[in-house]
């Protein structure tokens, strides 16, 4: 880790130089790298949260003034209850995953002595762009070590002191392993990121973790791949042959369980057969946490012919944009799958809007049947399609990735929850006997083998 | 195939409608759609043949009046000797290959009745930009078919009527199948591509075969990920212990099999050790095939020392900007990678000057030693990387792929030759049994499983 004064393209080419001497280290040099991190970073605790503490006093002071949401403030505090240990934690559980460089996933005898083979390695340069939480800085430096990846890092400004002093303590520590320097470099300054995205000879994959309006911003300034995900618009579809208490207890889960993360769910399509009877008991328990509920005409009727009267006055009617909205809040838009001849053309309706409308992120289809399931995981184009459960499962850790970079919802390279795989490329070798590709002429040339050995 | 009238976003958006029902296809259904194909074009031999003779005598006198390469109109004759015959073979072969659709890649108890499955499935829309070659569009049309995803085609003007007359004969033949129409649509005016690539939201990958120039500018106006390759830059090394005699073959073979090809060799880096001995012995076979070579001083010196008087006088310098071009010509740069304390310094010597100069295509090394190959395959970051073979052996059907869309330099997603796992990506289902998140909170909740099941 390094806090440079360097340039941009300096850092940028540092990075690429450093990346290709991490990328041939063996699992154990990384290994001991994690380790030495972890060891200093226990050590100068202290130091650290005393730096933490200069950051929340100037939010503090921002918040006060209204400069800066009490939330970003709550998720400064390193100090705050087991977030200290959490993090040292994560930084083990990263050096303890199986090493994800140099697997072999394909294996083809050519010919006699000619052998191809597919190897995972790493993809090489990131440049990673994070929110202000300071304990993040540590689980992608475990990431990008672990990975074989160079990475450089822009943290949220309010931040500031608390990245300084993780970076200066990871410095230090990586100067006794075999992790050259310049693997990881922390920036400071946000006008180095404009220059950064255009150094695509040198940074191969850029990852923003943070608002809607930064992905975008990203994506819009740079020719570099970006991985990550503008919109988590969710939806879940209520069969007319779901089970009752598990809608409720999935739907409340996934608009609840934290409502401003993108896997929370947004729309719920609901079968016209049941919207007197599931849609009152799911409606009600969402009224009772807060929820308000923007509803279509037939959705709509059929509640207020079955809740209670004060929950029935304060049902809202859904605009067409309600259903292209990613509220991120306690609102929740309803709308209705009208009766149909069968059951799998009730689901196609359903797929069929899911498809127009959602981001790809994650749906989930409750049923009781298989085949209506089935129908469904088949037919949504997105990253997570969930049966019977809630679309908050879609998560590196829940998913056993044991952490994640972020959610893509990219439909090329890494899609979903993001682990060390989609931190890994690969490349093609191959070993010959001096075999040439003048042997193997049409007419009359060797023939190919093509044995596929793995 | 539909031949249309449409705007550019009504025929992105027919392809995305239409990917949807392309991509739950069933493997018969797709196969199916690939012999009424085959069949149809079988019986429009006549038709399509007297469409390609209009195409190759309007090429014939741009020929002659210099508006048009002889290389370009060689390519257009569809009646020449085997090729309408191999167009027809190749559909056959794509539709013989293994399904590459709903493979499951991993699977996760992650709990009691909650499974986690990853599942290949088609990317969606496929953008695919060629040059002129009338085989092409069959080949395409059976990559895309084959593996789920809709493609808009647009081909090289020099074949408007040849692509008309096989995309007519398509579109009838898939008429009687279960592929929808707009699956596959050509599309013949040059303005419609910069429509097309404003279209995100409906286009999901751009693939332009064709030359640098049309790659670079497709990257630069699109924010749509791009697989392709801007350049291929390859280099061969020969290490001291290299076999001379295979030296010969393999680098003779790298520049002269195809030499206008990415994968024909265009920088050798020689081990000084052998200046005298091996490179003189390549240096006149490719003297003998009309090989110009520009030398650095120490191979110059060397050549002139031991080559006959005649061919060491045609000796050419090496400029630095000969190490980073790519001639697809008979031109080879040749620089000395000099005396280092050991081997392994020297491997690391071109694998540097290969890191900073290749286009991360192929390179190759020639040595008898396994750990010095290894340190050389494992230190080049390109997507194929050889021992004792030669560079043109990159390329999909060598590698037993059937076939290739192209080959990637990217470094994200697919690398190297593409062939339909390149147009895949996947998704993540859970099939779930009302398990809900809030269920495994940190205190005292259900503990998660992670059973690896695949």
């Amino acid at each position: 880790m390094s806090l440079t004064d360097s340039s941009p393209a300096q850092i940028a080419q540092a990075a690429a130089v450093a990346s290709r001497s991490l990328a041939v280290l063996s699992s154990d040099a990384r290994n001991e790298a994690l380790t030495a991190v972890h060891r200093a970073l226990v050590q100068s605790k202290d130091l650290i949260l005393s730096a933490n503490a200069q950051d929340v006093e100037l939010a503090s002071k921002a918040a006060e003034n209204g400069e800066l949401s009490q939330s970003v403030l709550k998720r400064l505090d390193l100090g705050k209850k087991g977030k200290w240990e959490d993090m040292l934690q994560g930084i083990l559980d990263v050096r303890d995953l199986d090493d994800p460089v140099g697997k072999v996933t394909m294996k083809t005898k050519l010919d006699d002595d000619l052998i191809l083979e597919r190897r995972s390695c790493p993809i090489g340069v990131l440049l990673i762009i994070f929110e202000a939480r300071p304990e993040v800085i540590a689980n992608i430096t475990s990431l990008a070590i672990k990975s074989g990846n160079a990475a450089i890092l822009k943290g949220g400004k309010e931040s500031t002191e608390s990245f300084k002093a993780i970076s200066t303590v990871i410095s230090k520590a990586l100067k006794s392993t075999k992790v050259p320097r310049a693997s990881i470099q922390l920036v400071i300054t946000r006008e180095s990121i404009s220059d950064l995205l255009a150094l695509d000879k040198y940074i191969d994959l850029v990852i923003p973790r943070g608002s809607n309006e930064l992905v975008r911003s990203v994506k819009s300034q740079t020719s570099i791949p970006v991985l990550g995900h503008a919109d988590g618009l969710c939806s879940i579809y209520i069969h007319a042959d779901a089970d009752p208490s598990m809608a409720v207890r999935i739907i409340v889960d996934a608009k609840l369980n934290y409502t401003a993360a993108c896997n929370s769910v947004e729309t719920l399509l609901v079968d016209e057969a049941v919207l007197e009877t599931t849609l009152p008991q799911v409606a009600s328990s969402l009224f009772e946490k807060g929820v308000s509920l923007r509803c279509d005409k037939l959705s709509k009727a059929a509640l207020r012919r079955t809740l209670p009267r004060n929950q029935a006055a304060i049902l809202q009617d859904a605009s067409d944009t309600d259903y292209d909205t990613e509220f991120l809040d306690l609102i929740l838009a309803i709308k209705t799958i009208p009766k149909t001849s069968s059951p799998t053309a009730s689901v196609d309706l359903a797929t069929t809007h899911i498809n127009a409308h959602s981001s790809k992120h994650t749906d989930a289809i409750l049923t009781s049947s298989e085949s209506i399931a089935d129908r469904f995981l088949n037919h949504v184009d997105s990253a997570c399609v969930f049966w019977n459960t809630s679309t908050r499962m879609a998560d590196g850790m829940r998913f056993g990735f044991g952490t994640e970079v972020g959610i893509s919802t990219n439909k090329i390279h890494a899609r979903g929850p993001v682990g060390l795989e989609g931190l890994m490329i690969y490349k093609y070798r191959v070993r010959g006997t001096g075999q040439v590709a003048g042997d193997y002429s049409e007419d009359g040339g060797r023939k190919w083998k093509h044995e596929r050995l793995l």
